[in-house]
């Protein structure tokens, strides 16, 4: 459904390149449109809580078709979304998730970065997106 | 701990090859020494639920150091180990899981393979095994 | 409530003496009363899935004040409790849990052990048991 | 993995022996590398509900290798982390948990404790750590 492993092994890829360049150890997965994992790396030392952050982003990002941080700043006390993230077993709603676009614009499946701030999370994970995009 | 994601991406491409070879459509997993998930792949057309079938095949050659059909055996009704597949969260006890060793001879890891038959399924596996060992 | 730390200590204490005598890796669980985890240990190179095993077997010998063998013989396809394995969270129906009892006999908790052949898991909750019965 | 049961018992003994030299009654769990439970003791009516939390927190730490204070504060809502208490099955984000490093500054294991209030928590999980590192 969606991205293929050889897509998904490419996004994984670029993402582990730019995570070395940057000197950081990532948990890198992507998911496909139906929001199965597809394909999952975890560089060696890096953090263990990151594997299940990792995945649950690359799935929340394909649960809604965009990025984990804008469900963030919907999901904050007072904001439209609260509690969300009580859903679908427990999303994770900041940086690091985006949804991966095919060719004619439809959500082919989405990928998932965690492993240091939010900030390099979300950079690696562009850098996995942008490589199939 | 233990396994590297060198280790681990060396026995999935392995794995697939003989995958492809006999023409079957396999979910692939490769877990570390502490039983957590260190690489993942779904080769495209692969059955949705053998994703936690191939990660709980993997986990549960980690958590008893043996092959996942050797608990099968054993757990039978009237066997010894009958009601082990209900600890850990669920184990899968059918053939298809194999720990990994290293150079000494002690467990590195571990790596789960569903998607066709148990025979196929336990086939594939050893070949990802060997890869590495 | 029921045992001491002090109690499930010395049981724990005489569960490794056991376990290293036979040459033996064992994870070993003690709750109180309320059957509650009390103490564990889990020895260098103990099977990981056992920790979960050792810690339901000592619940599953408290929750029914029998040992946890009594409980799999009657739980045997067309037996009298087929299933009960599905009850509190998932039970261990097989040998290496056992009530503890105090001085007049009321149940103050359980051992449970796991790590190698059923015999074995049992041998080493007895000597645990006995140390403090 | 990591930290041995001697290690471990060494560290519980410790925070046993700090929380009776502060007169409280504590929780107290050691995970290995893998996150996994090493150790585990319970004092003489220390509060049920804090066995699970002492748990979380040992792995809590070992997950992303700092103290669970520090995850506190990175998720209080508008924090860059907020909600990632949902991942990885539960986290316990207060303090009372920390990674216990080995003598090359790798991480071994962790300890949390729980059973009064968390600054109490954190001296007690302080005085374990100290212990073997």
């Amino acid at each position: 459904m969606g991205i293929t492993l050889e897509q998904a092994d490419k996004a994984i890829r670029a993402a582990l390149e730019k995570a070395q360049e940057l000197n950081l150890k990532m948990n890198i997965a992507v998911v496909d449109a139906g929001a199965n994992l597809t394909a999952f790396a975890r560089m060696d030392g890096a953090w263990l809580g990151s594997i299940d952050i990792a995945i649950r982003k690359a799935r929340t990002a394909r649960y809604f078709d965009m990025p984990t941080g804008d469900l963030g700043q919907a999901s904050q006390p007072g904001g439209p979304l609260y509690h969300i993230e009580h859903s679908n077993g427990g999303l994770i709603t900041f940086p690091g998730g985006l949804p991966i676009m095919g060719e004619n614009g439809e959500v082919i499946g989405a990928i998932g970065v965690s492993g240091s701030t939010v900030e390099n999370d979300h950079t690696v994970a562009e850098a996995g997106r942008k490589a199939i995009s």
